[in-house]
């Protein structure tokens, strides 16, 4: 064990969760500029099969930025389960699990999701951020989206 | 990069951890002098407008053992998200965030909590203690307190 | 404090946690082989007073695998809190919570556990194995199961 290889590994696995928290944190704040600045230039995100996939920050920055506008009056992103993989000592993958809950301007009732995040990570001179991020469900309830990229359960 | 102040960081994070945890294990097990245990001597325990602020140890045992014999039947308190910071090495703030279920001696349907913990931290001869305590809601769904501090959505 | 040894303690409890969520994973995937390759042998599992105590990875793959067949359309075990301590180099012994959200095949209204896992585990040739696997129940909503293992609250 190369001690200090590996002090490295546990500091870059704390700074990815903290991409991952950040998410969370902004996007419940209803700030979608700092939720926008987790993400690399060219990032792609994958909300499920309702929505467009997005491609770079900007689009990602402005689906966020009017859903959290339009949408959600609240919300509570909820992440365990954290799995983080270096693929090199740049790049590296995850997949969390997400319970999430949401209350909507439009009066429905409060919508749950019980959920998967898979990321993507690049090391940048800025901190990692996220290249890819894929949501998929396990299940949801009176969530507003009805179909959702599955889990993959067979 | 020091490796032997970096493996202390490391070591201080999961020790604080462990007083978080602690604080839901021991309060779902309804163990009040556990909970207390986990405080500074003065510490302060805000849990929201609708509640006094809670000034030093004693206080806090009072208020949690008089929550957990007449109002709660049962609870679980599930953490996540957990970010915590160094001050100083002696000092440390954190967020969590906390998804909170509770069973009512009244039986009141059981009350949801979407929310956050806001804690302070210091190191004492004993471990870390937690110097300030403060819960932030996002969302709630039949709770017992209809005003919650929110958690800053703008 | 020796530097190589809090360093393998550090990874040590990554690995567990690691067993930890690919039991989630897998059984939320519907993976009971994957399932059984976390436990030792010699595994003994107990999800509650309504079913037989399981002795042995067979028993256990045998169970795991008719749940996920016969009661459950879709899971989601979101574990946090987690609590690894070791016995000695070679033994550990964990608290976890769960909050899991279970669709069944039934049709009947998707079931809730807020609840903890207790687990053992043994470091072996092939890494960390689960050797004990205890299920305690905070509360449920709409769960299969009517009566669980107690947390133990006084």
């Amino acid at each position: 064990m190369d001690a200090s290889q590996t002090l490295q590994t546990l500091l870059d696995r704390e700074a990815i969760a903290g991409v991952i928290r950040a998410y969370c944190y902004h996007f419940d704040r209803n700030e979608p500029d700092a939720v926008a600045a987790l993400f690399a230039p060219d990032a792609v995100v994958d909300y499920g099969p309702e929505a467009a996939v997005l491609h770079g920050v900007a689009a990602i920055h402005k689906a966020v930025a009017a859903g959290l506008a339009n949408t959600f009056a609240a919300t509570s992103h909820h992440v365990s389960n954290m799995d983080i993989r270096f693929d090199t000592t740049e790049t590296a993958h995850s997949v969390c699990y997400l319970y999430a809950w949401h209350r909507y301007h439009s009066g429905a009732p409060d919508g749950e999701l019980w959920a998967q995040y898979h990321h993507q990570f690049l090391r940048t001179p800025e901190g990692w951020k996220i290249t890819r991020l894929t949501l998929k469900a396990a299940g949801t309830k009176d969530f507003h989206r009805a179909t959702m990229h599955p889990i993959g359960r067979v």
